[in-house]
């Protein structure tokens, strides 16, 4: 057993972990974080960091190809992978090197193993008691006031096509590629599929994208799905939509995958199965605490944060809301916040930004109006395209599909959500998460002055055309 | 005279002009636009748009360079300036088809000749009515209830080195190059003058900023004129600044112009002078009315855009405010929307964003720390690098001096301004220009979710900063 008696203890040092850590600690905490692996978890080294290091050089790769409509002329051009790669893994180091520096400037104490919840004790009467297991066998007793769990989650796999690193990989798995394949299929058509199909493409991989479902992006708007399908398809994807698989119609041989789908034979070196990720709940404990978990295994909390144990609290993707690092980190300061006594707002998740960092890129608040109007509100959508705005034109003439809609409750004369593909839409949506997280209207949106010529602009104009005074559409 | 009267005539159809006039057909006014030269003026013919648009071609020239940091090899590559011009043109032509349709679009009379106001006559016992003249020798009178004048500037020349077109040129004249120069001296080094240094540099050009003042940017804080000096010449820019011109240290030839400088002589192909520019107010018959100007000729008004002879506004350049598109467009407005007894809000030029298209791009809002102490506030000042925020990283591994200042009035707790540069900061100050329209507080900004990774979220850090809490720095 530990000497020493935390006031915290966290399980999980990915994003939603070490952000509540430092939080904890600004709040006058001492505190732990148990971590396995590397500290940063899931979005630092297999998720959303090394994605877009990739995606960035994949943007340079598609500007260089493109760069003759700008009037720069190259003569040849050639992708190096292992670079690619290598300037992938410096920016992974140098920001795992960060937050191993935050974890000491914060004063906290960071055990590298596996740590488990201990039940009631003869020590200590509540739940709680996390153990750690070192690789080497030893072990630990950490006690503490409160836990938070930040165990995050992992890639699902298909029963009959289980991950081998070799032909069938994760999201995990293809970051690690050495080489690129020539040909990859893609299973599942949602964030994470579309993402390494848009950087793959880019690569000059040959890329089939597989998806159940009547149609890629179930969680974004039908209008943003096929717009991004199209450009996709312009550039060279393909997509199999309404496409179920089973054993039957894949065989996976040595070096190649072949699927029997749509009256063809598809046959690929690569397979990313990108189905879908589930929490990592499993041998954490669990069972010797009330805490309660969906059907899924996600942790059910309360809007503090809670668990069924009141001095257990659990963030980010294990309990299962939206998977996204910026909400996993909000969470976890609500849970922080909350066992101190701080009186946290409630996570709104209507009001979190989604991004997906496809090329085009695309990004989401809240709801788009088939969802509003399926959850019965007098919902009307209202429409900007990006050909209206300069500063669109500037960046790419070629390519003007872009556009931003925003849904709008004509009872409260509120903004429910907003929806955008176009250029730099990642950056974008944050100026609409100011605007909902201060309540903003439509109108205070359109007063704004935006600087002229910027993208924003599609913003001014659209909180604008809401109140039938929009000027350049 | 013409038959009809209007309710507004605007003089000049440049930014300022023609947002006024769909705001007042909007408003249901009987408009007409008198502009003697291309709808769009300024901005869209000779400033903001097509220097964008080579800035993005210079963008693209900068990425093929440095491709192989992205892992991308290139072989050779060359600059097609005959496809950039061409690209250019383009893009200004279908934003000028753009304003020509919305002209259409809102009803609003375009008389293409040259406006002038007249005084009060026998038919019109007040000044204001407005005579045009066109090209070809006819003219009309326009009568009207009110006139806005949007006369815009133009570039000011030295008086021992004037514009020629061939080696002395203005903003506009380098504009319309048909062969780039292998080297230029740019005198003046503020915003328009290091916008050509950047763009010029980054297609090959051999680059000399002359700035008779102590630093360049006297307009933006030191850190951010010094920073951005610091970076140009890492790319090549040369700074000569405490140069004084006379007439005894410029020598101009048929091909050449040298400057006996700093003991030592620099002998160019071109020059651009970028000093300043002037309102154009000398010839639009301010005689005729009780108009006042201050001595450089820019046109007095009140909040409200109401120039001594109150049926008469004026908005833009001509007004030597903040000589920008997107505050003349605000300006126009306010005139508008008072002539029409709706109450707008008077412009508070410490909230409108300015931008710098340089690469890095520099964005500021309000005052800097200097200015702020200055004018008497308890100011202080908070920064965060943009190397603290992964999205950065990922951006440029290799360039990571970009930052964000904030400076807070330490009495009311109120924002005072903000001082950005850095990659894409002239989209990300558009969230600070909300921020700053609603009243928010550092709190609400820092406490807003924002995308990860997102370079905004350099935003989120500096609001918490604020408040002692951030949690990357």
């Amino acid at each position: 057993m530990s000497e020493e008696k935390y006031d915290l203890v966290i399980l999980g040092g990915g994003t939603a972990g070490y952000v509540s850590a430092i939080r904890a600690s600004q709040l006058g905490k001492k505190v732990a974080l148990v971590e396995n692996n590397l500290l940063g978890g899931t979005c630092l080294h297999k998720g959303c960091i090394p994605t877009k290091a990739l995606l960035k050089s994949a943007e340079v790769m598609d500007t260089v190809k493109r760069s003759s409509e700008f009037g720069v002329d190259v003569d040849n051009f050639k992708l190096n992978f292992e670079n690619i790669q290598q300037r992938k893994n410096d920016i992974v180091n140098q920001m795992h090197g960060g937050v191993n520096h935050l974890m000491d400037h914060n004063k906290i104490d960071v055990f590298n193993g596996t740590g488990r919840i201990l039940g009631p004790s003869i020590f200590s009467p509540q739940s709680g008691t996390i153990s750690v297991e070192y690789e080497d066998g030893e072990s630990d007793l950490i006690p503490n006031s409160n836990v938070l769990i930040c165990t995050g989650s992992e890639p699902i796999s298909l029963p009959f096509l289980p991950f081998n690193n070799s032909t069938i990989l994760s999201s995990s798995d293809i970051l690690a590629l050495e080489q690129l394949p020539d040909t990859l299929a893609i299973i599942g058509g949602g964030v994470i599929g579309l993402e390494f199909a848009s950087l793959m493409n880019d690569f000059g991989v040959e890329v089939n994208v597989i998806e159940a479902g009547e149609r890629i992006l179930p969680t974004e708007s039908k209008n943003i799905a096929n717009t991004l399908k199209s450009e996709l398809t312009t550039k060279g994807v393909k997509f199999h939509e309404n496409t179920q698989l089973t054993e039957e119609n894949v065989t996976v041989e040595n070096d190649a995958v072949t699927f029997d789908i749509e009256d063809m034979q598809l046959t690929v070196d690569k397979v990313l199965v990108s189905i879908g990720r589930k929490p990592r709940t499993e041998d954490i404990g669990l069972n010797n605490t009330k805490i309660k978990t969906t059907d899924k295994g996600h942790i059910i909390v309360n809007e503090h944060q809670q668990t069924d144990d009141k001095h257990i609290y659990a963030a980010g993707d294990c309990i299962g809301k939206l998977q996204l690092a910026h909400v996993g980190s909000k969470e976890g300061m609500i849970a922080v916040e909350h066992m101190s006594d701080q009186q946290p707002l409630p996570l709104d998740y209507n009001k979190m930004p989604r991004c997906i960092y496809t090329q085009p890129e695309v990004a989401s608040i809240g709801l788009n109006i088939d969802e509003a109007k399926q959850q019965g509100y007098k919902a009307r959508a209202f429409k900007v395209p990006f050909k209206a705005i300069g500063k669109a034109v500037i960046e790419d003439t070629n390519n003007q599909n872009g556009f931003c809609e925003i849904v709008i409750d004509q009872n409260e004369d509120s903004v429910l959500g907003l929806n955008m593909i176009g250029p730099h839409v990642t950056e974008l949506i944050n100026e609409v998460s100011l605007l909902q997280f201060m309540d903003g209207s439509t109108l205070e949106l359109g007063l704004t002055t935006h600087a002229h010529p910027s993208l924003s602009e599609v913003l001014m104009e659209l909180g604008l055309k809401v109140e039938n005074r929009s000027i350049h559409v």
